[in-house]
C-alpha cells in the first residue's frame, strides 16, 4: 500500500546514497532505527556504516546468525520478538546491512511486522548488490526448499556502497559473478562481452559493471513488476541452480555450495538446453562454458544427485499446475520463457557439463 | 502488486455470492485449491461449503487447532509446510472457512506462500462478517500481541452467507454484536438506534443489520485505505479492549473473553474518556453504558489488572514514538482521532465501569 509509491526501491550508490539515507532519516523521524546484522557484517560493515551515516542516536543493533542456514521463519521470529522486547512501534525502521540473507530476511520482517515498517537495504555482498537489492522481493526458506515464504515489498531506499565489497572473501565476490553473467547472458551482447572477462581488480571497471548489471535488472523489473513475462528470464540458470543449491545443503555428502557456483551451473545446462530446444549456437555455447568455469571450478554429480535434483526442481516456485518450465535462450540476449524440458534432456545437459 | 486490482476484496451476500465463487474459480483455474478451517468449522461449516460450491474436485482440507492461542506463527508455519508438501504451487488457493482466526491466520499465510497466492475468505462468525471480512488486514499474533505480524492483502472475494451463524454458539453471536454497536458509535446516531435493540432471533432484520455494518466499515476503508486518519476510528474501544482481551490471557486468575466482551469494556471506558474529555454527552453516557450491559456481562478489574492493563496498552500497534493515543468521540459518528489520555483518567474510567 504505502509501500507503492515511486520514490521507493530506488538504488543509490556511494556519496549520494549516504546523502539521501540522510535526508529520508530526517524526513521520516522514525521512532527507533534497528540494524539488522549477521556476524560477519556485525564486525566488519557495522563500524564502516555508523561513521558514514552520522546517527543522533545510535541505533540498536539485532545480530542474527551467519548463512542460508537462517533463513527461515525460526530466525524471523527471533526479531519479531526482539523488535518487539526493545519497543519498535508502527514508525520504526530496520536497516538491513549484510549480503542476502540478511536483506531477505530483514525485508520480510519489517514488512510484516505490525503489517509493515520502512526498511533500507544496504547490501553488502556482490551478490546482494547484484541480485537481491532491486525488485522488493524479500522472504525466507521453508525447509531446504529456497525463498517459500516471503512478499514483495520495496525498501525505502537501497544504499549501493562498493566499499563494502573489500571486506568480502574472494569466493564471495565470484559468486555474485554469477549473476552478473546472468544479466549478460539475457539481456545484452555487449554486457556479456564486458563481464566474461573482467578483471576484478580494477575497480574503476568492476564497479561499473556492477552498477551497469543493477540497471539491467532495474529496467527488467521495472517493465515487468509482476512477473507475467520478461521477468521470468532472471530466472535465467535458476530452475537447475536452485534445485543443486538445495541439495548440496541437505545432501549429506555434500558441502554447501554458495547461491552463485550453484547458479553457475545453472547456466552451463540452460544454455546447454538452449542449444538443444532453441537452436541457440553451439559455438557460443562452447564459449559460454568457457568462461563460466573461468570462473567457478567443475562440480561432481553422480546420477543419484541428479535424480534428487530433478526431484527437488518440481518445488521451485515458478512451475505452475506441477510443469517445470524453464527460461531458455534463443541466442545471448534472446530470451523465450515457459519452455517445457524433459528430464531425459536434464540428463545429457549435465553429461555436457562434466564431460567439458 | 496484483492483490492491489479494484475487483478485488469485495464482499457478496448469500446465493449472489456462491455463483460469484463459481466464476472466480472458473475464471482462475487453481491448480489445487485448499481450505483451512479449524476443528469447529471443519465439522460445522465444511459440510454446508462442499454442498454450496460445487467443487469439480474436492479439495485438500488443511486443519488449525481452533482458537486464539493458536493464531501464532508456529501455526503458521504448519501450514505453509503442509502446503508444499501436498504440492501448492503459485497458481494454488486457499479458502479460509472459519471465524477470525482462520481468516486472519489463513490471509497471512496464502499472502506470503511464495509471496502471495489468492485466497478467498468465508467468514463463519458474527465478528469475522462484521470486522475480519473487509479492509484485507491479516496476521498472527506474537506471544500475547495481538496481530503484531502481518500484511495488508486482499481476497479474491469475501463470502458472507448467514447461514454459517446458524453453527454459532449464543455468547460468540453476542461477541460480534459489539463491533455492530462500535460502527453505530463512531459512524452513525441512525445505525446506533437500529442496533442497541436488535433482536437477534428476526433472522431478517438482523440480517440488515450485519450487512449495513460491512458497508459502515467498507465506507471507512475505502475512504481511508492506509489508515492515516478515518480508518483509526475502527480502533474506537479497542486501545483498552485489545490489551483488556490479552491480560484475560495471560493472567492465571483469568478466564480468556471472547473479542467482542474484551472490547464491550473497551466501548464503555472510551465514552466515559470521551465525556471526560471532548465532552461527549453525559446522558449519551448513560445510554450507551446501558446498552452494552444489556448483552454483556460486567467483568470485575482489581488495581492490578487495571495496572498490567494498562502496562499492555503501550505495546498496541497503533501507538505512535511510546505514546498510547486514543480515538474518542464527541458526540455518536463525531470522532476525533490521537487523543492523548493519562493513567489516571484510565482509572477513573474503570471506576466508573465497576460502579456503574
Amino acid at each position: 500500500m504505502e509501500k507503492e509509491g515511486k520514490e521507493k526501491g530506488l538504488v543509490y550508490k556511494n556519496e549520494m546514497a549516504w546523502e539521501i539515507f540522510s535526508k529520508i532519516i530526517l524526513k521520516s523521524k522514525p521512532s527507533k532505527i534497528f540494524i539488522l546484522v549477521d556476524e560477519n557484517t556485525e564486525n566488519h560493515c557495522l563500524p564502516y556504516l555508523l561513521k558514514k551515516a552520522g546517527f543522533e542516536t545510535i541505533p540498536e543493533t539485532i545480530i542474527i546468525p551467519e548463512g542460508e542456514a537462517h533463513k527461515n521463519i525460526a530466525t524471523c521470529l527471533n526479531v519479531w520478538e526482539t523488535l518487539s522486547d526493545k519497543g519498535a512501534d508502527r514508525n520504526s525502521m530496520i536497516i538491513n546491512l549484510g549480503g542476502g540473507v540478511v536483506t531477505d530476511l530483514g525485508g520480510f520482517v519489517a514488512s510484516t511486522f505490525m503489517r509493515g515498517i520502512s526498511f533500507i537495504n544496504i547490501p553488502t555482498s556482490l551478490l546482494a548488490m547484484v541480485d537481491a537489492s532491486v525488485g522488493g522481493k524479500n522472504g525466507v526458506d521453508l525447509g531446504h526448499k529456497k525463498n517459500q515464504i516471503g512478499v514483495i515489498a520495496l525498501p525505502e531506499m537501497v544504499i549501493l556502497d562498493t566499499e563494502f565489497l573489500k571486506t568480502l572473501p574472494k569466493e564471495h565476490i565470484v559468486s555474485g559473478i554469477a549473476e552478473m553473467l546472468k544479466h549478460g547472458l539475457i539481456h545484452s551482447k555487449a554486457y556479456w562481452e564486458r563481464i566474461k572477462n573482467v578483471d576484478v581488480s580494477d575497480n574503476s571497471a568492476f564497479n561499473n559493471l556492477i552498477w551497469d548489471s543493477i540497471e539491467i535488472k532495474k529496467e527488467i523489473v521495472t517493465k515487468d513488476p509482476l512477473e507475467k513475462n520478461l521477468r521470468k528470464t532472471l530466472n535465467y540458470g535458476h530452475t537447475l541452480g536452485h534445485a543443486i543449491e538445495s541439495h548440496f545443503l541437505e545432501a549429506s555428502n555434500k558441502n554447501p555450495l554458495l547461491h552463485g557456483e550453484a547458479v553457475a551451473v545453472g547456466l552451463i545446462l540452460a544454455t546447454y538446453i538452449s542449444t538443444e530446444i532453441l537452436s541457440f549456437p553451439k559455438e557460443t555455447l562452447e564459449e559460454v562454458t568457457h568462461s563460466i568455469f573461468n570462473y567457478f571450478p567443475k562440480q561432481s554429480f553422480t546420477q543419484n544427485d541428479i535424480a534428487a535434483i530433478i526431484n527437488l526442481m518440481a518445488f521451485d516456485k515458478k512451475n505452475r499446475n506441477g510443469k517445470v518450465l524453464f527460461v531458455l535462450l534463443e541466442d545471448i540476449g534472446r530470451h523465450k520463457c515457459n519452455c517445457e524440458v524433459n528430464n531425459e534432456l536434464i540428463y545429457k545437459a549435465f553429461e555436457y557439463y562434466k564431460n567439458f
